[in-house]
């Protein structure tokens, strides 16, 4: 049984919005530009943009918080209009995003702060042109046991 | 507030281990091969297979269910010879594992069953010569809301 549970970060809303200025991006930087542009279109409720961000093809994925996986472009672009359009989403925040390159795949590894609970979330980047675009997305609670084993041996993780 | 509970399903522990002739394997049954020897060294407790199944350098990265991410090849490596030599660590099965291939890059999601528990897993795998090795792992649980928001509408998925 897992204990699933909440960490209270305090994260500004626009921690994402600070990039730096396109001319200065490295390889890395506009991955993590990328990835802060899809938390923007979360925030803003852009769907067009939401949509925009990812591959355009059926190469795409998404396990959404305690859901399961869900394949393709139909069924993840779906979801993400069902979230957008819903008034009552939460606010979302991205904090200490860290960009993995990797040939034409990255990733970016973060904090997501979702109405003041601490996600751990990875967003997959494929290099689509000069840009990237996402194939799949996972955010997964961190739960309480973190502080707990703080002070444990490594041996009691889960798994 | 993420509402995270348990899902039994009842799935066999060689569920990954009935793997086709390798001379028969399409490059999807190539991957889903590696995932499957990942479970197997996780439940076999093999250590040095788990550590040979990862890429080796540091752009691997890992979030193990209701922890943050960790980075690095001694750290993720690290955590897993922790796990492995946890003599009370629990039984996992890997089922319905689907592979997305894409280039010199894959993932395979699949539903962990963790002691009676579902987790919606992906894993993610670098091509390295004629074969896949892990890059990224990532286990979430899922909610029990999953049962609940069969009736409900789509939009009140959390995210």
């Amino acid at each position: 049984m897992l204990h699933c549970g909440q960490k209270s970060t305090e994260v500004a809303l626009d921690f994402c919005l600070s990039l730096p200025h396109p001319r200065a991006m490295t390889k890395d930087n506009k991955v993590i530009a990328a990835n802060a542009a899809f938390y923007a279109a979360f925030s803003t409720g852009d769907f067009a943009e939401m949509e925009r961000m990812w591959a355009d093809d059926d190469a795409i994925s998404c396990i959404h918080p305690g859901w399961p996986a869900i394949v393709g472009r139909a069924t993840v672009i779906g979801s993400w209009r069902d979230i957008l359009q819903n008034p009552e989403r939460p606010q979302i925040a991205c904090a200490e995003p860290q960009a993995i390159v990797d040939g034409d795949s990255a990733r970016v590894l973060c904090i997501e702060i979702v109405d003041g609970t601490a996600l751990a979330a990875a967003n997959h980047f494929r290099r689509v042109g000069d840009g990237w675009r996402l194939v799949h997305h996972q955010s997964s609670p961190i739960a309480q046991i973190v502080e707990q084993a703080e002070e444990d041996s490594p041996s009691h993780r889960i798994h």
